[in-house]
């Protein structure tokens, strides 16, 4: 996630860092070398682009936003979605440091690691990284390492201690129902979480909707050349650069838990839920919070 | 559903696989044509087309956009709740695992296998395969294969079990409304798929989008033939290709379910709560993932 | 319910059932005479609509869809809601026949039946028809057939039972409030499917849409014929077809409850659970499923 | 509410109850006359608003119509929220009807007069008009007349009864929070309702649409009146009208439990549940139902 | 937030108290300026801009309509999200006081000055104030101050002074979790406001929306100079106005939470809160509530 204050003037003129512009240089240049090509064979062979008319343009252009704004807010919304989740995995912790404040430290204990546990290894699961790893880290050895499903097979070990601890007497059944259904949401965490990472967008959106806006800003500066001379930089630049640049930031919503700028601060969540996991056992010294780096706070 | 990399510049130009291009390439054929014969005619008699400006085009063309925009933003809103379903059935699977981990192992043994036989027989009615086949290949025979509803009446021998541990005193009531709680999830994800899979878009919205559509982009060329000349093709193609690609996406969107490339990926999630329910049960000898075959996944 | 398979290319061009050309061929005749006057004077006198250009209806047109994709969003949303409500109700039925399983037969006899007493009687109630012969057609004679609200009065019958059988000790609290929530979900689907039947949207919104719409298709035909000449039919008539296409679908969709082409098939899903109603008590003879009639079901 | 049926073709052409053109006609009336001035000026000096051309007009336009799309859809959103709230409460005014079935008569007047008190005091207090008043009608004296929030202050009374009916062992704890559950639910209509009456629409959002919204219809003429002439009169006054009138059914909405034309009929919504609670209490002498007077449901 | 009656038409003209004029009165002066000066080098150099036409504008300005409309209804979606959680967090609040009624008082107040306490915790976090000392005025001293998370320490509180009311006997197991149940919406809520507050829109959106509205405002009176003369400055600064004042609202309501004009009324609602639990603790003597001062209501 960039971290900067509300862009200034100055921002707005000049800054690189959480722009766009980075990934869609390439394209960018494309289109004013063509722009400029357009233009000097418009001079040279005055009429060559005479029959070309604007309209047509215009009646592409305003469709092709109608269906970007559509793909951009699905991707938004995605984006979103994965934030909400982590909110509700940071809402699921704390209540269930909340609701086992009774229970023998050791017990304790074993559930809030295993929250630290789950959430490392869902992070890295997300991130691809080494999930059994994260896990253990947190949460140590366990039948959880060698399971399909790593995270999940931790709760299920965290649900069948807590089963346990019901069947022994330790605490009530609904005390024990209180715990299980903040596992139950952490579940849906993991599941929503899946979703959004492995079923994208349907593929021949993206793609008709790139095409479209390819084959668009291409032909643009051919339309415009005959009639408005090397003013035709302007508006085939700017266009280009709303319509890939939104396109671009939709496939870095798109999937939101990766690393890109725009993607979730994942890292920094994790951090948080472990140093709030940490403090209701009571521990003093805790790993520091994940500052932004560079504006970018992973 | 397709899975790919994000589309490069080469797949953007050449990509066939996971495009619409193949489903509608007889109508973009004949509006080519009719776009060669009606600049033809033109320059055969100029002026036959001269009334017909390009502004009432722009008019409808703006006017349907804005339609199958809500078209399309209807049925990708279908496709992803068909997902969102088919997550909540994962997510009440794992949980009823998480809850039945200290049940005997034999009790265990028939929620877990009534799981994979009631995902696999909801699977086949989506795809219209055999229902009692897939259900019978996990959960075996039963009263439930002469039943109206199978998958339904598997689900009523699941929760009747449950039911009658409760009333054997071998879970206690609580403990008993945790696992009929998850059972009624699978219920509403059933409920849910059925009114997705029955109950398509109104009929008439369809058809009166397909058919605006279809004669906007076969006049198109006319309106367009007499100012534009050859250039007329571009914008006739192109936007012929926007309107008839998304009209056929929306077709695929619509019925999540079914097996075009677009569609969700029901036989590899079957596939999941089967390996999960499986090592759950402590087998360690599981079916494997299914892959993507062509860059499709079923 | 309109029951087609996806419009072909035949379809698009002569279906009319399932089509909404039937209900503004009038509207569509008118638009088409006023046409042809407009192009006929405007040959005899030229230059009498020489003043009228494209552009200002070009601006009205693209609002007048915005606003009618406005109300199109919200009439789909009533229909689809209308939907959701219906399978909430079926979800409802089938949790509380899984739920009753252990009881006595008389017992659950008595709450199946009352289901389908009560599924009718709300179809009954929304269609129009006679609630009370509905209802006693399933669920027999009763204190509910004199109450003001006889559905809801038939619910809280069933809820007393459930609270009789609880206070008698023959089922758990625990046991009887699982049965509770399902009356609870029943009572939100009525209660739901009364507002979207008594709360049309604000009728000053359609009045202002229907008025800026005729009024707009009736003067399209005088600002095109000046310079399209004969082409003015087209646009003047397509546009007025889909406006007015639209208007009607969204009548249609706003009270989903009706017994229009594109309403919902009430009749048939209520079947629908008197069907599993009557299976999970073991009958064998069954009232056979509704089929749709001339591509419609009801 | 308004209730009428369908605008047929008379109504669409004349019908002033039910329409915005009663609010508006003053701004109407202002910007026909300015369209008449435009158009004398410019007959007389041709020429002087040859300059203003109608293309920044349309892009003004169409850009203020996606605005106020979306200030549209913000309010509809509201007013239709509210009928929900409504919708909520009646359920759970019905749920515990059914859920006190089997308590003492004394008990369950209590319960249910203290509901048709609650209903009446929160629609007196969302309506300007005497809440204490109206709660004491039907719940009769008691502290909720002296709390700072007197609605809520009687569901705590009634929350109170329910403990104690618990306390006493004359209800199970289990039932109790069947009761006390729907009793969190009129917590929550009430509080929602609030919430939707007291933040109305960020200010500046509503100003800002207003003023560009009357710069534009005011200048709109003057762009016309040199190449339309006295067609200028008719998208002038047609597009102010959808504009103005729009904005005026958004006020409307935004605030949707006041009385004007298409507010919600919280008074009849009101009776309904007065009837209903005492038809569950076995009266038989009811109140009848508010009917609309004049086409308009208070 | 703004508290005034709708804007008549003197307040269309000339109110500036609400207004976003004040925040981009710099930025309208520019396009003012520069207005002024593509005017005059037109009338000076003739034909200078002659090539550039308003057609790519009409494009762009749609195109960018089209998006800033997706921003707006993000950032409003926040604000009102905002005020929800709000409203959930008024409702618990209530129904805590609702069923603590037959608490002895001690306990009572234990809670209800809790939620005081957490409530201007809370609200303390959102502004940047002192939470602990917000805290520490409702709710007094204790190992929350020290805390990580003050407010949610205090949520753990609570919970476990509920938790060991349970385990003393002195409240049921079911009674605890419907207070439970509320601690829990209580956290939903701050995580909600944490996630709205320390998550914005992903800056690159807001960047290339800033970039693009200024680039097109900044250029288009060169556009429109050569064509309209001195009327340039109507839609120049008109369309100014628009875009850059929906960008500085919808600034304002991406963080709703801070001290803007339009930023929901926090300090007002902390006080509802405190008055409503202090008057069920059956105090008189209560801080007044907050009123707006000059229009804004904090």
């Amino acid at each position: 996630m960039i971290v900067r204050p509300r862009p200034g003037l100055m921002d707005v003129a000049f800054a690189l860092r959480g722009s766009v512009l980075p990934r869609i240089k390439g394209r960018l240049a494309l289109i004013t070398l063509l722009s400029v090509a357009a233009v000097m064979t418009a001079r040279l062979h005055p009429g060559i682009f005479s029959q070309i008319s604007a309209i047509p343009f215009t009646l592409m252009g305003i469709a092709l936003s109608v269906f970007m704004s559509f793909r951009n807010n699905a991707c938004y919304d995605r984006w979103w979605e994965g934030r909400k989740l982590w909110g509700s995995l940071i809402i699921a912790c704390r209540s269930l440091a909340r609701r086992t404040t009774i229970l023998e430290m050791a017990d304790r204990r074993l559930v809030l690691t295993g929250l630290c546990g789950f959430t490392a290894g869902l992070a890295a699961r997300l991130r691809g990284a080494d999930e059994r790893a994260a896990i253990a880290r947190h949460a140590g050895d366990g039948p959880w390492l060698g399971a399909v499903n790593p995270a999940d097979a931790l709760l299920q070990h965290l649900g069948r201690h807590c089963l346990l601890l019901m069947q022994d007497g330790r605490i009530g059944a609904i005390h024990h129902s209180l715990l299980e259904e903040q596992l139950h949401l952490l579940a849906q965490v993991q599941a929503g979480c899946e979703r959004i990472q492995l079923t994208p967008l349907p593929f021949s959106y993206s793609l008709l909707l790139h095409r479209t806006a390819t084959i668009f800003c291409l032909t643009l500066p051919f339309a415009l050349a005959g009639a408005l001379g090397w003013w035709t930089l302007l508006p085939a630049v700017l266009v280009s650069y709303t319509f890939f640049g939104l396109d671009a930031l939709g496939d870095q919503l798109e999937d939101p838990f990766g690393l890109e700028p725009n993607d979730l601060p994942i890292d920094a969540m994790t951090r948080t839920v472990e140093r709030e996991m940490l403090s209701a056992l009571g521990e003093t010294i805790l790993p520091p919070p994940i500052e932004a780096k560079a504006n970018i706070l992973t």
